[in-house]
């Protein structure tokens, strides 16, 4: 993990995506419970579905905010631009595959 | 939720599939604190991608056990097919779009 | 490629997915030329999205399609139903990961 | 469709992007073919399958570029920075959905 001096770009988002991976995380513990009482594999499934929307969801706005703040200030002062905009295609790129 | 008088398709891999289950939790709450801690959005962002992943590769066993079973049993007892082959492809539907 | 005596699963619906391919490579063609012609970025996305949503429509027709007749007829006819369920499974992961 | 006085961000890939979109131009052809001929489903689903993902990678290639360009000079000439961001994310985000 990268040593970072600066506060993240969702800094003034973070209790907003606290509140979600939180949610999120109820979402996970819910389909536990779910395959341990052998809830039908449709029903399951369509839990899941509804997590992994919701992983994504919080994985753009976390792109967002990098964008409109690292990215941005980068950019702004002449840090490590080429750097930080090749990162964040990668990061972009592993976030379509995924 | 649908009521099923038969053991869901995943019987057989239960505990697998509740144990992937788990580390996926472990995988949000991971987040959680790397959020808490102010790590670098692209580090966050790196873990969400494979939280997301891990989650599809979840919901694809599901799907091939509940084809191996549900469906499968459907068709054989000549059961419901028509409507089990349609319920397995509507979830399909939502996973590749989620 | 597979050699296969039987119709493909898609048969009854050979003419809408051929239209639907048809479009879809009109899709493609209309891309090469906004980009041709130095149309902005994010336009050009725009169109590569939305005809990667069209592709992936088709390959849910083709799953449905594969399901409801391949699918089952191999468990219908105790023929080769364990292959054709791993290969369907396999064929919606690929998807799935697309 | 927006207009634009400036180059696209893609300028200096642009033989190497309309020669990737041929390549899919002509495997939506060859999926057109397959169909025609009555080709297994499992195997015109695989070559879908290829085809979404060459498209998902012109995709992010045409992302990169306009990060790289049309962001980058946004935000260096302080010319509607802002909305280059916010329109960069609703992209992406197009993207992940698709």
């Amino acid at each position: 993990m990268t040593e970072h001096a600066h506060p993240p770009g969702y800094s003034s988002d973070k209790a907003a995506i606290l509140s979600r991976l939180r949610r999120i995380e109820g979402q996970i513990r819910g389909i536990e419970k779910m395959v341990d009482a052998d809830t039908y594999c449709i029903d399951v499934l369509t839990q899941v579905s509804a997590a992994t929307k919701a992983l994504q969801s919080v994985a753009l706005s976390l792109v967002n905010d990098h964008l409109g703040h690292c990215v941005r200030d980068a950019i702004s002062n002449g840090d490590n631009a080429d750097e930080k905009i090749a990162e964040a295609s990668a990061a972009i790129a592993r976030l379509v595959k995924s």
